[in-house]
């Protein structure tokens, strides 16, 4: 085993962190040593001079829970029993953890503007040999990403039988934790330590870009409170830091709104798959204590057929046939947006659902226009010729107000990018967010507006892609956006990619998309998970745009590790490799 | 919806069942009406004459439990009130379903050779429209498949508020069944009944191919118990007869056997995991008594690099580097079976592992095999030169004694495709069975052989193809098998693909395989599911083999509704379209 062990510890040096830093996403900075200490029986979290907003007491009292019901343990074919030679027991104990509190909620800055996010998510944390630990953040929010470093560093020892790698269901029943089960040791105990062997730690980290997101979409299937705050629970891990939820597309209208009852009573799939407004409001508080900003997207003016239950005057082309002259997939119908009484109901309706918003952004969509439709609706046609308006000037007309609405409630359009560079003036502002999703080669041509942009492109970031397309045809089609997209292959992306120097600013970070016609309940996490950790990593330490060079081959034992650390929290992330391969780094790589 | 559904009705009348019959597999006859029924409150399934059996007496007491426990919904954008107009209540009740016995327990002829499997299979089922219910079989084994299609006859009723679709857990912990929720119906009762709207029901159905098969890999990972367990509640819910258990490979031992302590004691990830003799014997019988046939595989000499860590002596190239040049996969590792101590410990292997088996058939491997590792191994080198062999001269040595072993326990030998045509003259009997897996081309050489065959080509039948390849490399592997295998690629296979009309009864049938390198418990559900059901429905009907030609746009309604079912079993089976298709039958079709 000696020689596998020196192997595992030379693929480990060409790793970006410290050597044997397991934590994901990489730190911008650390540094490791060779002492290996335990947590204490009696470990606590505490704040130096006592005082913590309500929702950072919460993360220390998750932090600690989580540490005592761990059971996920160091991947070697021995289990982390090469720390504990001779059967001897820990040497140090950490006792407390001090957080120096800085200022503010932990959710207050991440519904900000992004623009000092990057400040506000910095932090140090040393734990010393002799088990002396603390951790500072620039506020609260950095001191939430401290805490969730801090809990990855530990593993926990099983002398005994070891553990099964637990199914998800014991995971989750396992919340409340069990003291007979507490891996901590100290003075008197501790046969099965929880422990870290890299001691000293240091470690002095920031994210390289603002804006870390992932994509739900609720319209396709619904997904259940539950489980959506499952995903936040992952992202949150990783240090994710937007969840951008396409909440209502064609397909149903998931979301009840007091000013827009029909809308959901009559485009939900089931008045059991509703969201209220408190659960809307329950999850934006959610993901706030977890560091993470919800921008909800009400996708207009195409994405809109349900609305016709509602408002059939509304639409034009509705579930007009063959689907494929006037969608990209069925059923057709877009809302008659050269319409002033269109407008004006789009605009309440965002300002509506923005009253249940914290973020400073807001999705307003605009992918996928199909003009044909419009060319064939007498209504819009009529309305054209009476402003004398091509149906691009219609879209700058319809754009502007309903981003003005927005705007005069603090909120920042985000868009997809055809609304930048697919169809003339849209009247957007400077400010305006563009999610680049058609192609990553798209990007320069929306750098150059001199506009803004998160990478959201198919051909790296949609975790939906590659597993089949879900039209029916006789024997089958493949996935419009084959291949699947592998962590590797995510993993490989550069942020910089397609911008000059002086438009790297405009790189705001990415997003990972769960687009859902072939995801519910059923498969969510696993389409999510371990990949979107991969694309954190990216985002988190800038990849190869901040002279960081990611290397597959070297991450792969520590993605293994917080894959294992995921299924560990009852979230079913898919293994990326044999459960061999993962106990043994490097031994699995194409040129071993 | 008139129109909707209408045209629901136009896309079903192309089906290859009755019309509106939506039990999967499609039975081989079938007839409907327009009459709706429903269970009665009391409704009891009994046997004519009262004996029966305890697994056909088992089977019942599920079935029962099934029908009071499900909550699946017609899928129709009104979840089936369509067949209760005005608020219109039942009209008539089914009030008990009787069995005419046949003969025997249902595990005895699912456990004997195929010959006479179709025979044991067949059954006929009826349900008029006043609610009498009666099922024959030409065994318990047929009684029980007409209980699974009587089951899925039945859709629940909700006219409350819909539930939603139900999580995981929520159907899992609602095992016991909740009589206050009992849709039954019947006087004085029954506002949300369980109905079936099609009676009467005539269905004569038998499979057309005796060998069904879904493969698990519990190498690359480990299984519970449990999920294996879960595997074969679905497989039995859609006709499969037999579970290939590839049990060991290259990666770990699981197989904790009592004449060979060692090889799951030094060969296991841990000890949790395992497979005790007593589970596997209990995995056996629990599959039998649904009508399948475990076949439990013992891969060699190939694929028997963990073997290593108990016999050093009998293992060539161990982890020898790099391991694409002694292997498919790492780690590289083969049994040298030139020597006759290998052959010997291999044949006594053999009988150990069919002491624990039940099944007519047993799996000896023989793929993927390395010559180059003999040829630069030297006990295997010296050994060939003693005996003036070739490396293929041994291998046939080594097969006719392993097989000779198996036969005298009345054993017949399962191999992959190279056995038969890789490798020369291997001295297979005429028996064998050979599964043809590295492409569909195959099958003719194999069927010109003579051999019995099983279709499990990674071209139609690889579950685990298209999701990305698993070995390490920057930038990512695509999958050495791309693309992903669709349900509707599946389904267009022909069973007779590359065999003469002489050669049709040597097609015994086919194979899901899902191999587990990037497969485990988080994902194993949604891998199989609903995929297997297409192919079980394949390989029931005899597709295009039997002049039964199957279409996909004709049977997506059907898979929807099959895979609901299976979700609200609790199984984690994918999507095949957005929920909006799912309720509309047919809009979703790429000429739609």
């Amino acid at each position: 085993m000696l020689l596998k062990t020196l192997f595992a510890v030379a693929a480990l040096l060409a790793a970006p962190a410290a050597a044997d830093l397991n934590v994901w996403p990489a730190p911008a900075s650390s540094t490791t040593g060779n002492s290996t200490v335990c947590l204490d029986r009696g470990f606590k979290i505490s704040v130096a001079g006592g005082k913590a907003p309500a929702d950072l007491v919460s993360a220390i009292a998750r932090t600690q829970a989580n540490l005592q019901r761990s059971q996920h343990q160091f991947l070697s074919p021995t289990h982390g029993a090469e720390f504990f030679p001779n059967g001897q027991g820990c040497k140090s104990y950490v006792k407390e953890l001090v957080l120096n509190y800085a200022k503010g909620a932990v959710q207050d800055p991440i519904a900000s503007p992004v623009d000092k996010r990057i400040a506000n998510e910095a932090y140090t944390l040393d734990v010393s040999a002799a088990g002396v630990a603390s951790a500072t953040g620039a506020s609260s929010l950095g001191l939430l990403r401290a805490l969730t470093t801090f809990e990855n560093l530990w593993f926990k020892l099983n002398k005994g039988a070891k553990v099964a790698r637990r199914d998800y269901r014991q995971a989750r029943d396992g919340e409340v934790a069990d003291a007979a089960n507490w891996g901590g040791g100290g003075s008197g105990g501790g046969a099965n330590p929880t422990f870290a062997p890299y001691a000293p730690y240091h470690i002095d980290d920031k994210p390289a870009f603002p804006w870390r997101a992932v994509l739900i979409d609720t319209s396709r299937h619904f997904f259940s409170v539950e489980t959506i705050k499952r995903q936040l629970d992952i992202m949150s891990l990783v240090k994710l830091n937007v969840l951008h939820w396409h909440i209502v597309d064609s397909q149903s209208w998931p979301l009840a709104l007091s000013a827009f009852p029909n809308l959901a009573a009559k485009g939900a799939y089931s008045p059991a798959e509703v969201y209220s407004e408190a659960q809307v409001k329950d999850i934006i508080q959610y993901a706030g204590e977890r560091g993470i900003d919800v921008v909800i997207e009400i996708d207009t003016p195409g994405h809109t057929s349900i609305i016709y239950d509602s408002y059939p005057d509304y639409i034009a082309c509705f579930e007009k046939r063959p689907w494929t002259t006037y969608a990209n997939e069925p059923p057709a119908g877009q809302l008659r947006f050269a319409d002033q009484k269109v407008t004006g109901f789009v605009s309440s309706l965002f300002k509506s659902v923005a009253g249940l918003t914290k973020s400073a952004y807001f999705g307003t969509g605009g992918d996928e226009l199909n003009v044909k439709c419009y060319d064939e609706d007498a209504p819009t046609q009529a309305i054209l010729k009476a402003n004398s308006w091509t149906i691009e000037n219609a879209l700058k007309n319809f754009t502007v107000q309903t981003h003005n609405t927005l705007r005069s409630v603090g909120r920042t359009p985000v868009v997809w990018e055809e609304m930048a560079i697919s169809h003339g003036d849209t009247g957007l502002d400077p400010a305006t967010v563009v999610q680049v999703w058609i192609s990553s080669a798209s990007v320069k041509q929306v750098a150059d507006k001199g506009l803004r942009l998160v990478h959201a492109s198919n051909d790296y970031f949609y975790l939906d892609c590659g597993q089949g397309g879900w039209v029916t045809a006789d024997g089958g089609l493949n996935s419009w956006c084959d291949p699947y997209k592998t962590w590797a292959h995510i993993y490989s992306f550069d942020p910089y990619n397609g911008t000059t120097p002086a438009q790297h600013a405009q790189v705001l970070g990415g997003q990972a998309s769960v687009w859902a016609e072939q995801t519910d309940e059923s498969n969510i996490d696993s389409q999510i998970w371990p990949r979107a950790a991969a694309f954190a990593e990216v985002f988190w330490t800038g990849g190869g745009a901040k002279g960081f060079p990611l290397s597959a081959v070297s991450a792969t034992g520590r993605l293994h590790d917080i894959r294992y650390r995921i299924v560990d929290k009852g979230v079913r992330a898919i293994p990326i490799q044999p459960e061999w391969c993962a106990l043994r780094p490097g031994l699995c790589n194409l040129a071993g």
